[in-house]
């Protein structure tokens, strides 16, 4: 008994349009599946674009101190302080492969605080966290811990913009009840040899 | 003394993107002023334009029970939970102008409970808040109250699609500290002849 | 169509106590007309006399540190935290007024941190916002900070007492439904040349 | 080791306004000690008369529906919910004295919801204790339940007004770290034969 | 109209099997009577023995640091914080014996920051809340705190233990509604000469 | 770089008392490791010996309506409700084994709200959820409610139980930041064939 991908129309796979087409099939020539975000999104083409191009120019990038793995452990951190099973069950999995850890995903989505991670991490995720969950909190002093641990200015326009776009998908996947694929359950638990 | 536009950097108006220039130019003409959002995500220009490709797709739309103030107040009531003082008052303006009432923004940004609306606007304002302040609270009765009210599939998915976007706008203007220009302040609040 | 200016019984203007017909009178003539709380209050004139008395004690008061325009933003401040329209409109007008700024009282109801205020300012609201919201946790420390700011000993039960009082008033409008006049919306808005 | 009786300067007995002093005396008279809040206020005799002339009209009166015992509770609970311990000694005692009931005052300030109270008294409690705690959540339906639970208009004033005046009072206390008097922990929990 | 030990069965005082029956007749040979949660916990006696050997080890218990009366307050702090009227009322009256003090009990479970206490009891009392209240964020520091502050590494343990306890213990009480017997509310009162 | 397993004393496997020493070699033979919970407590025979009493009393338990699942799903969700990693993945793991589901123990810790349970399961998990996380508004509707979902009284006692207890649970868990075992991450989630 599969739940529905979404409380709103899921266009089938063959009447997508030619660009939306194209993404999800380099997607699962990648990963074998077509993430449901992708396929819940897609009846709204103009969104579904705007969407994965912000998401792309934030997520699809590294810099010196703030790897991708770090990028999807502020998804990670931010999605469970939202109960948010689809971004905490999806970006679990890319944060075990990325950071080659079969318990870090866990571990953060739990209880971060008590999670093995860097200084720098520690400073990142209390940030991102505190703009998810109490945005008029934060204050310059926040962005000033961020630098002294290492961020560079477009780093801490990042770890910002990441915690608020996932303000907005946490958001969406709530409203359209969409679930994570089981595959995602799965990935990178094992440490491969 | 006139506080900075960002936290982060600001490009002068004549080094932008030939597309970004020239919506500038537009919104300039018709409005008197550029607003400030627009200044400072302009260093990131693909997040711009995924912005506001975003919103325009959400706000500059009309459906017969979901007018365009209508989907100003959303962004009003869930803006001022946030404390969010750049979309309160700007889409506060907004408010005043599309729904030609001098007083209703305030209202709802203060104490929408008690503001003059209708009861499809309460459900509405109601539903939206949720999703803002306690997403994992929502559950299908809230979008079957919405249909009740009389809202389409497609009103009731932008509802909680301009929720979640200004989750996402409130918390960059946090982030980076973006005021209001002044002339949002006063704009709509005297009744035109 | 007016909102009824309380759930309770109005009296009418010439049927009120000889004090309250001359006090309305008085701030009649001065501002224009006499505010809605005034006459919400009225059908209770005990309550009232001492109500009005309570405020002109602590409200039409300056010292060297604390101004008449401080003492009206610690009350937009916490009313604006009670989501009480009466208080955050008719005071937040008084603000513009007394510290001759039309952006002032706007900044403070929606986000006080990011307001441009002096120090002692922020410590004075911090301090009154916290006794307004989470009363238990003043401790000796919050008073030690109002005197390093500069705050005399009077200075210092006033700015306790003025949160304690609007705590009151906020609940009174709140309990009453009274609405602010119109006129208050648009008080001291134009900077006067 | 006796608490001071306040942060601020208490008067000397012998150093009262007149009329403080008289209700001083009759205080002491009928039940042998002066209450620390009579004393601690005296410092600012014009917020004195104007809180006691409050507190007079709202708690010494009674009416079919709501006893002295019953408004005396309204200050018990929500003090309680304050954690204010001047007001929840003092009022405790004088609950347990107008109601006859040694218990009553610590089953309520604990935990009212099972204390043995009538329905009326439940919804008394449950509208006076939301207006402390959320007065914005506070709606119609709330005061339409107290008349349902057999309240006159005049009562449902009065159960608003006396939440809203601890308020006040829970704050000041606070504020200035008022304690009660010893004598308060023991009166009324010996029922007199 | 003495309300029910509990809302489940309460076996009666001769069907009970040995061992507890035994500890019933020493605790009413001490106090006079059998507390109320002996009773009620009793229709599941291996529950009631792990109960009470758990409270036993905790309770019973003095090292130079950590008196009873010590163990007591962060069970009348923490129950207050749960509204807890059993476990406030019944170790309230613990307190009063073992310190020897009639008011303290009542200072702690309505507002411990202002009550007489010394700098170990204060920092014992912050950390055993933070555990009972917002478990996760307790961190190293916190025992640190009370490592600086003279407590033993088995000190350390009994504190967070007891808090832990009785966050279990208040919510048996609140799930069976126990009240507290009579006795408790005026034991340790009056101070023996 | 495994973290350790307490902050507190870890007796050595060959010191530990007969009776710990036996049921370590039972879980050990049994699942192939010892969980660090029966090691962290370990320093504390006689609270070791309690907790774990009290613990199989509720666990190692069936009724036709509350199956071994079921007392499981209980732990995950109260335990997730307070951020404890240790319960949340020792118990998520017994969640699959006995749900025979390998994906449910991540649904309910990350939302419940939305996983696929049976009505019955619901209404257990709410009133388990508000008597972990504000006891004091538990009334006797909500044990009202688990009857008319078919739990017997000795079912809802303990659903009641397990809750409380896990309360206790969890905040050990915290108080000495016991990791949970690798072991556990990955039990039960490849279906056995």
């Amino acid at each position: 008994m599969t739940p529905p991908l979404s409380r709103f129309p899921v266009p089938a796979l063959d009447h997508l349009p030619t660009d939306l087409a194209r993404r999800f099939s380099e997607v699962a020539d990648k990963s074998g599946f077509v993430p449901n975000i992708f396929r819940a999104l897609a009846w709204r083409p103009v969104e579904w674009r705007a969407f994965f191009a912000y998401h792309d120019a934030l997520m699809d990038k590294e810099s010196p101190a703030l790897s991708k793995a770090d990028r999807e452990l502020i998804v990670v951190v931010t999605s469970a302080a939202n109960d948010c099973l689809y971004c905490v069950v999806a970006h679990g999995a890319i944060v075990r492969i990325r950071a080659r850890d079969p318990f870090l995903a866990d571990q953060v989505a739990v209880d971060w605080r008590k999670a093995p991670l860097s200084t720098a991490q520690r400073v990142m995720l209390e940030a991102s966290l505190l703009l998810a969950m109490d945005p008029a909190a934060v204050g310059p002093e926040h962005l000033a811990r961020l630098a002294e641990a290492g961020f560079s200015q477009d780093d801490v326009w990042d770890i910002g913009s990441i915690s608020a776009l996932f303000a907005l998908s946490n958001r969406l996947a709530h409203w359209a009840a969409v679930p994570p694929n089981d595959e995602f359950y799965l990935l990178g638990r094992v440490r491969r040899e």
